[in-house]
């Protein structure tokens, strides 16, 4: 296990900069930032669907975001090349998004209503939060490049920033997450992830927080516990050690999909104990490994994210989880969600979980 | 209003091939299918997500799928290219995927149960349908491109599919679509959709089941006809004539997207009158026409879709219209759904519902 210490600083709009080191008093806080950023950007309204009982963010500002710029803004600043973080280096970094899709308001905002009147046009400010999390200041490396200390620095941050983003009234959710590849749209190939504090409880979880209330009150047992005995003795799982399991679950609807499950309950990254943070790391850097190794010389494109409980309402229903996915679903090919997908919610495994599982089982 | 004829024919792997035409007595299905395709292929198996309580389709073989191959398989055969389609021209031809999600099977099988037992792991075959509908013998044409009179007798076809579809058994939902662009995934370039029977209701479908009749239920009133007052009225109303109403909904979440209604209640295409058919064709086309000169040069990828009324449980509760969405979101740029999408169901609207709307309205 590592030291674990935090700064916090400000950019030139406002925004807040975390940076996160394993030695103290680093003094990466008092590097100012030396850019004239004009106006923060701030989110715009979520609106009511009323045809699916979903929230959506509308933020028209987004659009003018920059793609693959020339200069890497999460890169250190250098000289005259000033970027996101003033500070000459650093070992993980976390600083407000520029154009957040959440939040960048004076003030925390109130959470999106979980119940509505009968008008047919709702809408309420995207409160929230949207962060950047830089994994390292090594522009040319990856997560799965990156030691097990390193590693267990990230969740430490984001288990930092889950409790305290989860203390702001304005968040119903937080959702960590790292989006990795040209072939799903990334722009900024510095590794890094992103967290979402959603002022909602997003559809995904209203379906998890539901299944496992109905299974509780149909079979008196937990879902997530029996879902980890049932895969633990299934033909699927890809790596485990003490405290973390990975598997490639048995209704997988991405050609590639593993999830990572703790073995006992936790709500949310807050309450990780430490031990549990530092087994995880080599886990999941194995679990990336055998992803980058599973079509040799193409890492794999891939989305993954802490699943949480909600911050409120239906808390105890929710339970920690990372779920790592992929769209690869061959040498130089990726699968599409065309309209079965995207528009019905009707997936099709092309591959065969079974089949997928082995891939990752024998690419290490 | 034109006339309406359909001629049914068989493949060699034995696969149905249904030819719609304008004129009686075409005799199109008399033209034998000379391949030697070997074993049809079968669908595999839907597989119960506990955790999101969905259906999750299994479908190992699909992996061998060809992608962008040399010939056309939905040319008409011409000599010694032979094709999917025996006749040596067509006005729309239906027929059975080689490669489907769903069916294919010997005999229907039955419907995914909507009440599952406490097993963590529940699989039945996947029954159902899957069909490709071609628009036109032409190659190098597009849907946008082809006769209103042509788009009515797709539609009819597509009202025929969905009639016989629903009395087969095996079938919850038919889903009839169309796919377009590279930029999704699209591998066959000659203008066609697709239509998918379900062995159960969708993820998505349920939403609208179970919001309409709380609509119902809170207010008294129907949704779908408070949605229709509401943009009718709105500043979103793309295209609209004596029958029909296209607009951008007031929560879009894609970056361009259409919604089209029948000012009428029908349940599927297969309750819609002749003149209805005939007055969605202009309608539609000029929605069409609208999407590719949003950014001249750059055809708009779309996903466009008619949802229907399931055939049982909760039939009361749908109700017929297309949505038209796509990941256009400027010149040369496409949405990627990464994470907060794909993974949360938390959609962000670049450019603003009005400021979409208002491209689309200005585009002709």
């Amino acid at each position: 296990m590592s030291a674990f210490h935090m700064e916090s600083g400000s950019l030139a709009d406002g925004r807040q900069i975390l940076y996160y080191s394993t030695e103290p008093e680093a003094g990466r806080a008092g590097y100012a930032d030396k850019r004239d950023l004009g106006e923060r950007g701030r989110a715009g309204q979520v609106r009511y669907d009323r045809l699916r009982d979903e929230w959506v963010a509308v933020s028209a500002g987004r659009s003018a975001r920059p793609q693959l710029p020339v200069a890497c803004p999460l890169c250190p600043s250098e000289g005259d090349e000033l970027t996101e973080i003033p500070a000459p280096d650093y070992e993980v970094a976390v600083f407000e998004n520029r154009f957040p899709s959440f939040g960048g308001f004076d003030e925390p905002g109130p959470l999106a209503p979980t119940e509505v009147g009968p008008e047919m046009e709702i809408a309420v400010p995207a409160s929230g939060r949207c962060e950047v999390v830089c994994f390292s200041d090594d522009h040319d490396s990856a997560l799965v490049d990156l030691s097990p200390e390193r590693v267990e620095l990230v969740v430490k941050a984001l288990a930092q920033r889950t409790a305290e983003l989860s203390a702001r009234g304005d968040i119903a959710q937080v959702f960590c997450f790292e989006n990795r590849g040209v072939e799903i749209g990334v722009t900024l190939h510095h590794p890094h992830g992103q967290i979402y504090g959603y002022p909602y409880v997003t559809p995904q979880t209203r379906k998890f927080l539901a299944a496992a209330k109905r299974h509780k009150e149909t079979t008196g047992r937990d879902l997530y516990e029996d879902i980890l005995e049932s895969e633990s003795n299934g033909p699927r799982v890809i790596a485990e050690n003490e405290h973390w399991i990975a598997f490639t679950p048995y209704a997988a609807r991405w050609p590639f999909e593993v999830h990572v499950y703790p073995k006992e309950r936790f709500a949310d990254l807050a309450e990780l104990p430490e031990e549990h943070i530092a087994s995880f790391a080599p886990l999941y850097l194995e679990v990336l490994k055998r992803c980058d190794l599973a079509f040799p010389g193409e890492p794999m494109p891939y989305m993954s994210g802490w699943h949480q409980a909600p911050v409120g309402e239906g808390r105890e229903w929710g339970r920690l989880r990372l779920e790592l996915v992929s769209i690869r679903r061959g040498p130089g090919k990726v699968k599409f969600l065309a309209s079965s997908e995207s528009v019905m919610g009707g997936w099709v495994h092309d591959l065969g979980p079974e089949t997928s599982a082995d891939i990752l089982k024998g690419a290490l």
